[in-house]
């Protein structure tokens, strides 16, 4: 089962607000509908919204009613932006997104149902290309973790955060079927609780052993010498090597750094944005405080007591040991190696 | 109100379990019903429990059948030891069990009920004295936060958590109340929110301007300059100045000293045990998983889902910028400047 795909002229994803308690998938037969999935976080993580974006445009294109090309593509540009617009932080999003409205610019089609069948492949494409990249990144990953150890996790990085697999929870995976005998420290990740939700009900799944720890707990069991290593995703990857990531990776960060324990991120290189010299230029969404105060509808407290939720948060490249990319493990200096990575050359 | 006093015979307290919904008062007893309300936390915070176990220690008093000194004794200790046993980590329990049993055992009373109401009495002044030590500490701490400062606190340190006023949140509140524009970001403090559900309570009373934050959240505003100071609590302080305090402390502190923000301990000198050299010695009570799985009776994850849950953590000395007592602050070198306030001299 895959986390998002195109089934029979609409966008089929899992409905990850309804998880642990539910597998349950939802059609979506707008671009509209796509954009508010994306909104609420029925989908979710940086790689699955990218190709959550790319079947929206698709959508999009079947959606609309132009003949020629060019009126085609105007729509595109519109529903493009209004996708864009979902959410700030990831860059897979937009980076999706541009991809598309690239083909579509090219010009190179006879009419706007060719467009729209290329459109389709081209989503189509960076789904399956979400896989195999996943399943590259697990096997060049796996490498860090060794037998015995125990890794913490941060939010969810797993099958349900791209199309299949996983990220940071991929190269877990990669480790397990590996035959290493790991455990895993899964952080909660208030306020959504991804970690316990999502990543938790994934390793039920694979029989991959876990625990849940509240996020209070991290510094705890480093300080105890039960972490060997920390494995995170990553929303975005500035030029320099600085990572937006699940709010509470930062103070990760910093955590490893003072028990010197290795930090790694787990990204495809369509997470790093070039464009951007430095993490201060990251845009970080602040979501709404209910999420805090009333997680999954259940309140803790009071609806007028006060509340922030920003959703993301930037690592200083000084706190990584390296950035796992589906083209091998990008190593200090970053601004040279993930330069080589994003040009698909070996790390 | 009181967090915790004597009515007519038996231990009345506020049911912290049931805030910020609803402000009630539990009648206890027996002594079995005031171990019982310290271990599934309807009273928590360090010095309100040991407010509670004296109040305990009187009514068991009250409750002993004996009439010979020497058999109300012999109870005395029976129920003492119980108390004891009902949260290992925090120190105030067993020191005023232990005050009271000193009390018990100088033999200077003529008999049985001398001495039950000897007991009560001191139990009367161990809840006055907190009281009065909490005003001290306000007036003491609240030089350390300027006008215009952010403060961050974690879990619940406040009217609360003592017998009135607050120890960190006393801190706040005297800053307050002396006139400075402050505000405060709460750590929710997962797995028993006390941030959100006691300390953002007492804040609204209060009116002081707050937002509740998720503990992943913190390092993010600390990068932002948004943080001047980090205020806690302790549940014990060791000889050398090794602090036992509600998990998610000895990260914050990490933190702190990573941004250069200071972070200091509020914390009478009932919660120095000088008999411990080091916080390796403090014993971590790890409560049931289910705190964080079905927090209050409202599963996030299937009951079946692992997680753990270690309830205090160990922050050694050379995080802490100082330790704010009643007999001023505590500075390193703490081996020194704690054996001098626990003898009643000037920090």
């Amino acid at each position: 089962m895959r986390t998002v795909e195109w089934e029979g002229g609409a966008v089929k994803m899992i409905n990850q607000r309804a998880l642990p308690w539910k597998l349950e998938t939802v059609r979506l037969e707008s671009v509209e509908a796509v954009a508010e999935s994306i909104r609420n976080m029925t989908v979710r993580g940086a790689p699955a919204i990218g190709a959550a974006a790319a079947f929206g445009m698709a959508l999009a294109a079947r959606q609309s009613k132009a003949e020629s090309v060019d009126a085609l593509l105007a729509d595109l540009l519109r529903d493009g932006a209004m996708l864009k617009r979902a959410r700030p932080t990831a860059v897979n999003l937009a980076w999706a997104v541009d991809k598309l409205l690239q083909i579509a610019e090219s010009g190179e089609f006879n009419s706007a149902d060719d467009l729209r069948e290329v459109l389709l492949q081209a989503a189509q494409q960076i789904a399956a290309d979400d896989v195999a990249i996943n399943s590259r990144m697990g096997q060049v990953g796996a490498a860090l973790v060794e037998d015995g150890a125990t890794v913490l996790h941060h939010c969810n990085t797993g099958a349900l955060a791209t199309v299949d697999y996983g990220t940071a929870l991929g190269v877990i995976r990669a480790a397990f079927q590996a035959g290493k005998d790991i455990h895993i420290l899964l952080d909660e990740t208030r306020p959504r609780l991804q970690g316990s939700r999502l990543s938790a009900w994934e390793l039920e799944q694979a029989g991959i052993s876990y625990d849940i720890i509240p996020d209070t707990a991290a510094g705890y069991y480093m300080q105890r010498g039960e972490v060997d290593i920390v494995l995170v995703g990553a929303d975005r990857i500035a030029a320099n090597g600085d990572v937006a990531n699940k709010i509470g990776t930062y103070q990760l960060a910093i955590m490893a750094q003072a028990h010197g324990i290795p930090f790694y991120t787990v990204a495809p290189t369509s997470t790093i944005d070039l464009g951007l010299s430095s993490g201060d230029q990251i845009p970080i969404e602040q979501r709404d405080p209910a999420e805090v105060t009333t997680p999954y509808g259940n309140p803790i407290v009071p609806a007028h007591f006060k509340a922030r939720n920003p959703a993301f948060d930037i690592t200083p490249q000084r706190y990584l040991s390296g950035i796992v990319t589906e083209f091998g493990i990008a190593r200090p200096p970053f601004a040279e190696s993930l330069r080589r990575v994003v040009a698909g050359q070996q790390a």
